[in-house]
């Protein structure tokens, strides 16, 4: 039995968008900047992906540009947002690194960054954000929702906040979009980054929404797609994938997010009765599929490969760390010591898990802790 | 009937690669930097598919990183090159928009930078590099063979020069990589730049060959993926189905570009045989797939619209500007006035294309020129 429970390292493309993807591939392989009726064919259905993406984040069709995935929509909108000579920003110490690291390359370049403290669930106040805010703020970045514990932030009670202070606001809703509600209005975000594979999408392609008015210096320079914004030939079937795939999350959110989060209750319910065991991340404002746990005296590492050959594909922190082994700086931020670190497990799950995957998992993981304890 | 003569805008993706991508979307969506066996698996499939890039080209392995496309590619190689105030580059004045407005961008930041001509045939001539060459000289940038008109560059010629003088040679190789040799140590070059879209492979994936010793800085931070060059979830899928493409071209590379060469003389000769007809670029040194023409006293836009009537695909100078109305920088570089340039027109095929179709092309042609002109 394999179990994934793993969708927010990264998804399996929903049928939904392989099929859409694989059409395109086949019969919609015009290139869009081509006069032909077989480009102008993919155009139409670029402009179409283009529409279905912005109604899912409502927003307008023009304020969505595509991109090769979060990554590139996070290091747009902050550098960008850099363009002059010095000047300061805020964020958080919680965030992916794909702004994290955009954000150490401005310090270089001699931009000043104010990282926000979380507490032990993982939120930002508002109220610091405002006593951070300087003279010469340019930008505040603040992801939506969090990758390695799930803790959603109020994104809505901080652009109060920088609205009056005309500071403009990007959200990573990397994450969230296509799990739980994001509204770029409601929000009242400036900018707002999404990536296709979070949510059933293909790898390799993105979204930034950027609010009508302000306009962005390209980070890529070339033929002038997307409106200028952004050169390089269209992916036209992983834009269209990624559309339908969000389009599809979209519309079955609420019911999608219930039967996640049932999942997901009964998985923390149930792994909280291991002995030693602490739930990290924020009870109630928390991801739908997101389930995160440190036990005491276990190495994470050696729990993700026991767990992996009983079937069941798990993470210990960010995917994208996982590699360098290097200490959870979202968790550090929380203020877990080192050691409470060390034991830590993300299990996220979607709407393509089950209840007997649930119990698989719940069935499986204390002998699994035990064993790994008696060691 | 449908023939599709627009290859140099975008390939279709050919079946061995669209069969790769979805086995890897099926089976191997792992994240590559997970640790159990799925994203082990999902690791090695990457490392496979580098090896295979690697191989196609002439490199080693660890010299490829995988881009979002042959716009990231040149953005990352020429602009990392201009990591020092001021300074200086040399390119030539036929360069893809993607390389031209990145060194525009980078004349704005105070970078000089010298534009070689070219002659009627588009050739570049190794002795005016050698002339443009200055103390400062940082990065020297010449595409391997040309969009518009199919010319190959004399590189070897050039990088002799260069390695001379210890300057950093690129070159774009988007169109030629695939359908001519194309081996970076033969070359001579440090950077080169491919495309999976134009040989067979998906939209929204390239690589950027960077010769061992050379260490360019991010242009995207974040994860660290790819050695730390280039962050963002690799997109697996897209990668391998690429790698896959260019294995299989360069595989038969020889005896494609044989047959393509093959049709595009017969298309050659027998389209100059329509009155007011003259060929550009340049009759030996051009891609076996690109036959390009000016007819006299034409629109090249309305005898595009008339081609796609009969089901033929073709464009009027480059794709990437084809929808911005502009007169091709190409053309006007190789001396041809403006009403010439305005009856330009391109026809790219690949292996897929038929005799049949070459036939088809030949019967239609001469009578929706006269037409035109009879207008």
């Amino acid at each position: 039995m394999r179990v994934y429970a793993d969708n927010a390292a990264t998804t399996k493309m929903s049928k939904v968008a392989a099929d859409v993807m694989m059409e395109a591939i086949e019969n919609g392989y015009g290139n869009p900047s081509s006069s032909y009726s077989l480009g102008r064919d993919a155009r139409i259905a670029l402009e179409r992906a283009r529409t279905k993406t912005a109604k899912a984040l409502g927003a307008k069709p023009e304020e969505i540009f595509f991109t090769s995935g979060g990554t590139e929509s996070n290091n747009w909108a902050i550098k960008s947002a850099a363009n002059k000579r010095g000047g300061h920003m805020v964020s958080t110490r919680v965030e992916h690194p794909s702004v994290l690291n955009c954000l150490r390359y401005l310090e270089d370049l001699g931009i000043a960054v104010t990282y926000l403290g979380v507490d032990q669930s993982g939120r930002v106040s508002p109220d610091e954000l405002r006593d951070a805010i300087r003279k010469d703020t340019l930008l505040v970045t603040v992801m939506t929702a969090n990758n390695e514990v799930g803790t959603i932030q109020p994104i809505q009670a901080m652009t109060d906040i920088t609205r009056e202070h005309e500071i403009i606001f990007h959200t990573d809703a990397v994450q969230a979009a296509g799990h739980i509600p994001v509204d770029v209005k409601a929000f009242g975000v400036d900018m707002l980054s999404i990536s296709g594979h979070k949510f059933g999408g293909p790898r390799g392609i993105g979204a930034l929404y950027v609010r009508k008015g302000l306009k962005l210096p390209p980070l890529l320079h070339g033929g002038d797609q997307e409106n200028g914004a952004r050169s390089g030939t269209e992916n036209t079937p992983g834009i269209c994938a990624m559309a339908a795939a969000l389009e599809d999350s979209v519309s079955s959110l609420r019911e999608n997010a219930d039967k996640v989060a049932q999942m997901r209750d009964r998985l923390i319910d149930g792994i909280l009765k291991i002995p030693g065991t602490r739930p990290t991340g924020d009870r109630e404002m928390r991801l739908p599929g997101i389930a995160s746990f440190a036990f005491d005296g276990i190495d994470g590492e050696r729990l993700v490969r026991a767990l992996d050959e009983t079937g069941i594909c798990a993470s210990s922190s960010a995917a994208c760390s996982s590699g360098g082994g290097n200490i959870s700086h979202v968790l550090t931020a929380m203020g877990l010591p080192d050691e409470v670190i060390r034991g830590s497990l993300r299990l996220s799950i979607n709407e393509i898990n089950t209840d007997g995957e649930i119990d698989y998992i719940l069935k499986k993981l204390p002998g699994i802790v035990k064993n790994l304890r008696d060691l």
